[in-house]
């Protein structure tokens, strides 16, 4: 309550709670009184309890989400992607080009991700750009050439999906769904993923808080869909020696709050091919479940994000890392 | 260039420039070697040399946006929304209810904004929320509403559209279709608006820069539809006295790169009730084109975003403000 | 409490609380107990409660600063700078060269200043720059001319102090000290001018959240000097168009938290001089009780910050605004 | 130049640039023409030629520093701290209490930074605190008590210094200065232990760019002292589930740009002791030459981040990790 709150004004506040449903605890200051509410915290939000006279401000102490909480699935999940888990117990190296472009460049690119230890082949086919003058992707065409060199090279596929009516169509090629940083918050996508039964991977926002990306996470879980793995890939700061800051923390951190697993993408965040290698160590060493690298085995001739992508010299370093890394912290690779 | 680039590096890029059609003038330094391109800046982006060896760095000098920028449009632009303008020699107040509830609470709040001075109606059918288990909005039965409130109390209709498959519906009723915050980056629904043939509203994404803002504006001018206003809304800062922080330069900023009005809403980026009125006064004389605000008859009832809905009271002052200052501007009251 | 929290962690925390004098209220609900604290924040802040077993999550609720705190003094204060009044009836124009290079250019900045209505003038002695190659200003000599010119010119000076150790230089040529944003949180300085016995403007850390900012004035205030001015000068963001972003929110914020009077600074927060005159009137019509700006006869030859000096030409307009926009709201030109 | 920019304006440009002694290239395109500049780039600065007519914007193109760059000094430096290497070929564990309270405090916590590993005692006496309520410090006590317990335990000594004229106190004890990230542009402070012939340890600022981090290093630098170590302690964002935000990607960003070492504070970062065993393992994988962390006898009892404080247990984590992964890194343990 404000400092000249009066008894009147408490009141009001007590019983529109207590009218709800709720329970209201008042601890009474010597120049604050504080308000503890017990009970539905969606219903509490209705009663928009902020715009009551004498009330200064209002703080929800209680998470949000529930179904991707941890409070309520003590256990680490483990989510299977055509038989390659990605969870506790394991570390999953998931790599591929950027875009897919021909089905050459993906052939290379897979057998690169493969000979670098990778378990799944990441690759899109449908591109959200942030200029409508630049390369968008092939659509199906590029689905088919993932599926191609699947068959080729027998690691499962990843890809994007970015508008809700294409859901059944890339579900129909793909292993896994991939959500983008910009499609964090679109709600109809996370809706129609949450109903399609194939894993998803929800990349972060790079403006989104960790409870935002879980509330969107839910989105997903409600639709019951479970099978859910986080990515994080960067946050926007002001630092600009970096195209994005990796938020390293969110690793742990996600892990306290939810039982669903954690990708990294150092790629994406960084921008940067020299990144690539001591990021991807970071994410293992930080307790990753998984990291997500671009290769490319023209960088230089990439339609989209060629900078960052990963050539042969790095990918031994890679290889090594994930050989070596994951066993000091209790993980085989998957 | 590097500091230890070698004259076969400079020569490989700029014969790779020079291949592509553009020009590379070299600039030669005691430590730096800096090698200025010109030509068609899409294509040199596919050049990526920044992978190049003895590449330092890429820097872009010329904008990557046309259609939006005041370079080949030098007279700023007046959009017209059912007879309404927003433009450079008008300023126009939108007002209205966050979210479409009732016809009672729609009828009551549009009276409000029309007795306030308002020339446009907002009001939301379709809502974004960050959590599923948040009000979502009446969907076409709010559509209806506020089609009926427009036809009794005379003012034109702006409301937000979330989907690209409901853009059809939403324009058949709306006079301005707005798209919100989190979907500035949702392409397919910038086409999709940019098909359709109404005015568009476009708010900033709330961590987009101004550059990228213009980029996706210049997505809905691609498909041929320039009656785009851009909507600064707030944007995410480390600051969390307000919900967001209002980024009052943008409005100069953007008159100064684009010909596009700009309105500003100070009722979602602070998240206050109390800050409305000094942002709008704020806003009005920094050189917004309009304002747009929430209101509500009853703020302690709203399903959506009530902390920030002026009463009446408060619209008394922001009647005064919409009066007296665009005229030391040299605007009138639309 | 952690949802998985026993009684007996329950008790520790309340029994800790209470024979620290304080009073602890419990409120039970079914996934979460909260427990709300009441009594000195300082001394529970050494209790270290976030430490204790069980307990999930310590949110403070009251304001950790008091002297400069409007609970405590709800009128709000006007600051007397050798006569000219900063404060809620009055509009006060700041202005002068960024940094004192030469008697000329001072002396002919002052003569801009007054011309455009400014009571006070400002300019830079000693100078904080980023890099060590960069004009670091004049020290003592710069201190004179600054003397001088206020003889001539009749404007009180305001002028910035960087170390603790030149106080009482500063303070014999000085009307006001200002204290800029790298040292905002520099507390040996900020204890010195404490204890001087001279107004201070207090700038913003261009990092710093409001309230850190109030709290940096409580260490002011503590040495029994309340005559300081807070000095909004933007913060640091992801948007690159300008060299910061004005937080034009925290006029309204911080005159609702404290009773001290804010000042705005549009020409550091922009960089820019095209954003100072559409800034200025933002920071008038969002009620701030001053502005400070950068004017220089030569810009083009100035040693510091020349890009954001105001010339002639832009003067008239801000004049015009200091003349035309603080009676609109209540307020006379100091 | 402005796409509308005059021949005589860009001429004004060219003739400016070689009257300072500089020399300038034309690229003329059919929108922009551009203008390369080289020569002396702190004379271009106070050229201002942002302010010419016609000058649509002004891009540097290489580092403003020069003694801590890595272009002019390859191989990367190892810093001598009293007998303990930082640098390429080592890891360092710096450990102790965030503030020294008591001999029996400070001892205690010194064994335990031994027996994890480290090789460097931390500790602070001066304490720079946001409230000026809350504990400073025990200032030249606490030194006492620091060097006391070095004799004791054999651990050299780091500790912070807060203020230029304490420089030489701290001196007379300390075995390295720490600059804290409130003070990294305090720029008395830095010239000041530039002078001292001890090593020093530059924590960046939370708010700091990498090149503004280089650049305060340069102040010290620049008055003979290259025995600087750069800790990375986490920057400000709009995430709040941690403190700060540990920017892991700047251990390998700086280790490209500067032959300094770099050191990581997971504890101040994240200011939560479940993350510092984590963001620790993350820090040595990254390439990081040391990481600092708080430990402490009784966190609950602690005066000053108790939170944040490691206890017995996980200090047997993060012993394992500087006994396990610097060797894969090709390190020793220093």
């Amino acid at each position: 309550m404000a400092s000249d709150a009066t008894g009147e004004q408490l009141d009001a506040v007590v019983e529109t709670v207590r009218a709800a449903g709720g329970s209201a605890f008042v601890s009474r200051g010597v120049h604050r009184t504080i308000v503890g509410l017990v009970g539905d915290i969606e219903q509490f939000q209705s009663l928009n309890l902020q715009t009551f006279a004498g009330v200064a401000d209002v703080v929800r102490i209680s998470t949000p989400y529930k179904l991707v909480s941890r409070d309520n699935h003590p256990a680490t999940s483990t989510v299977n992607v055509a038989g390659v888990e990605i969870g506790p117990s394991t570390f999953t190296l998931i790599a591929g080009p950027c875009a897919v472009e021909t089905p050459e460049q993906t052939l290379a690119a897979a057998r690169m991700a493969k000979n670098a230890g990778a378990a799944l082949l990441r690759g899109g086919a449908y591109k959200p750009r942030t200029s409508p003058y630049a390369f968008q992707g092939l659509g199906e065409k590029g689905l088919r050439i993932l599926a191609e060199v699947r068959d080729e090279v027998g690691l499962p596929i990843v890809t994007e999906v970015v508008d809700a009516h294409d859901v059944d169509t890339v579900a129909s090629y793909a292993d896994m769904l991939q959500i983008g940083t910009r499609n964090m918050q679109n709600f109809g996508l996370l809706q129609a993923v949450g109903s399609i039964g194939k894993p998803v991977m929800l990349k972060r926002g790079m403006n989104a808080t960790i409870e935002e990306w879980l509330m969107a996470a839910e989105y997903v879980a409600q639709r019951g869909n479970l099978d859910i793995v986080l990515c994080e890939r960067g946050i926007r700061t002001f630092e600009t020696a970096t195209r994005n800051t990796l938020d390293i923390s969110a690793v742990p951190v996600v892990h306290q709050l939810s039982h669903l697993p954690v990708v990294v993408d150092p790629s994406h965040s960084g921008g940067r091919r020299d990144l690539v290698v001591p990021l991807s160590r970071a994410a293992i060493a930080a307790g990753a479940d998984a990291v997500i690298v671009d290769v490319h085995p023209h960088p230089e001739q990439a339609l989209c994000d060629g900078p960052q992508a990963l050539v042969d010299e790095d990918l031994e370093q890679l290889a090594a890392a994930v050989r070596d890394l994951p066993p000091l912290l209790g993980r085989r690779l998957s």
